[in-house]
């Protein structure tokens, strides 16, 4: 018998989200609250089940399963957390302690990139397809692919990590320590250093930028950038004509590399500029080998901020 | 009952190689003749059936298939060549051709490249893995992924155009039309055009690539960079430190995409410069994440100019 009904969780540095999903990916009932400020492991994992709990006290269906969407490493053996940075969290046995807690209920750990892929899969832009990838545009940038109908995990589970594939010779400083990833120049994170960069080092320019945040060069971020670039500051536009430019490589390297027929970009910095889906698409067919792209489409996710918790639900319901 | 004999064949724009392979990807007999200097399709295939018939009446064997790589685009429903740009031919129907000169054996075509990594697999350095990526570094750079067991071909059959993968912001111009692509850096075309740019630049130096290209600037070929390179010709170390340096870029980009647990380097400028690989495996380790580097080896082609006919056979022998 198909199981009916799990939930969904998504597990982030700042909120968690943890859904009712159904079996037609429809989220029937949700809750979001904010992460404990000191993330302390135990105190976050004790919040999570009493939340969990609360939820399937006043559920009216039957819940078989519950899938964890967290920004992180898993152990695929054990189901520990082997490193998840925004949460400062190092080899945690979530899984084991959940199963504790609902011994009734499949608990199913997946990373947050891979859980959001599989929410688009089955039930969003990238329905119906067996070849595609998808690319997660946030703070970090991240991505799944889907080749020949199948999820691709690499030998050690971190298949799709565009945000890491080099396009440039001695580019900028990435967090991961190495020059020139694409995340260094289109990641959130590095849309707002770049524009603190720039500002710092002459401040003629984006006056509108600080404007928007709060007048404070530090307070800076990806979303203000943004929103300068809708009201016509210039250095907004330079930058993200550099983005632009950024993501057109990157997603050329992924179509070479793959030849999906989609590539589906998400995110907050989609979401903020959702133009960057055809100036990239532009810029990718008018580069690309036209055997690569010919067959090509970019599109925008459709689940939205939802995709993780549904692809969590559906991993559950599945096991 | 398996198929014990089977002929591969890899059809270049100078040479063609012919090769009786057994099942356990030994070379048995071979045959290697000049492509016909107009590669007139005719000529060529007329050319190519009369060689296979000498080696079908001199066998002991019972020869069941032919396999045939070529380097071109083939359209998998009809079995046409639709281009095969160093023969210049453009959709022409080779496996009818072969089928009706052969009308017992089947006949199977496939991309020359993805010929090599299917020997690689079967009989060569990828033997016994499910994950490994070869990169083929001859004149053009291309590639094959085995992901998960399977051989990934993409949506219209091009995946791991790795070749195209850029490298660099504002890069080199390629053949492709494009700019930084990995194969603007790294193939050999590239390499010989580099030291021929770098020396009419500047005349004072490259004399040493210049004395191997019988003194004259425009016979320069990567063959001769790389001679000069184990003399101790400072361009040539230039220059080949920049293939390194855009190899450690492009196959950082494959590992973070895929996540391998092999990378195989092959193809005449690895062969030509085999430290190359421990270069670049270097330069990955170095700057990857550990995560997707830490199962990572890099590793040579076993079956070297081999690679492609028995790869071949081995596809019409499964057939």
């Amino acid at each position: 018998m198909a199981k009916e009904i799990c939930i969904g969780i998504d597990i982030g540095g700042t909120k968690i989200a943890i859904g009712l999903v159904d079996k037609k990916g429809k989220v029937i009932d949700e809750v979001v609250f904010p992460t404990h400020p000191t993330k302390e492991y135990e105190i976050v994992k004790n919040d999570l089940i009493s939340h969990i709990k609360s939820i399937l006290k006043k559920k009216k269906h039957s819940v078989s399963g519950i899938g964890v969407g967290i920004a992180g490493q898993i152990d695929t053996e054990n189901g520990n957390v082997i490193f998840a940075p925004n949460l400062f969290w190092n080899d945690v046995p979530l899984q084991k302690d959940l199963q504790k807690a609902f011994k009734d209920l499949s608990i199913v750990l997946v990373n947050d990139v891979r859980a959001a892929t599989i929410g688009e899969w089955l039930f969003g832009a990238g329905k119906k397809s067996d070849n595609f990838a998808c690319l997660f545009i946030g703070t970090g940038i991240g991505g799944g692919i889907v080749s020949h109908g199948e999820l691709l995990t690499g030998v050690s589970n971190t298949a799709g990590e565009f945000g890491h594939m080099p396009i440039n010779f001695n580019g900028r400083q990435c967090t991961c320590g190495a020059h020139g990833c694409l995340e260094s120049y289109a990641g959130g994170w590095a849309i707002a250093k770049r524009a603190k960069d720039l500002i710092e080092e002459d401040k003629k320019f984006g006056h509108l930028i600080i404007k928007l945040a709060d007048g404070k060069i530090e307070n800076i971020t990806a979303k203000h950038v943004v929103e300068a670039f809708f009201e016509g500051d210039p250095l907004a536009k330079l930058i993200m004509d550099e983005v632009t430019e950024a993501l057109i490589l990157g997603v050329t390297a992924i179509v070479h590399a793959f030849n999906p027929e989609r590539l589906i970009m998400a995110g907050g910095v989609i979401l903020g500029l959702p133009d960057l889906i055809e100036w990239v698409e532009e810029g990718v067919k008018a580069r690309g080998l036209k055997a690569a792209t010919s067959h090509l489409k970019i599109l925008p996710a459709l689940l939205k901020e939802n995709a993780g918790i549904i692809g969590a639900a559906a991993l559950a319901c599945a096991k």
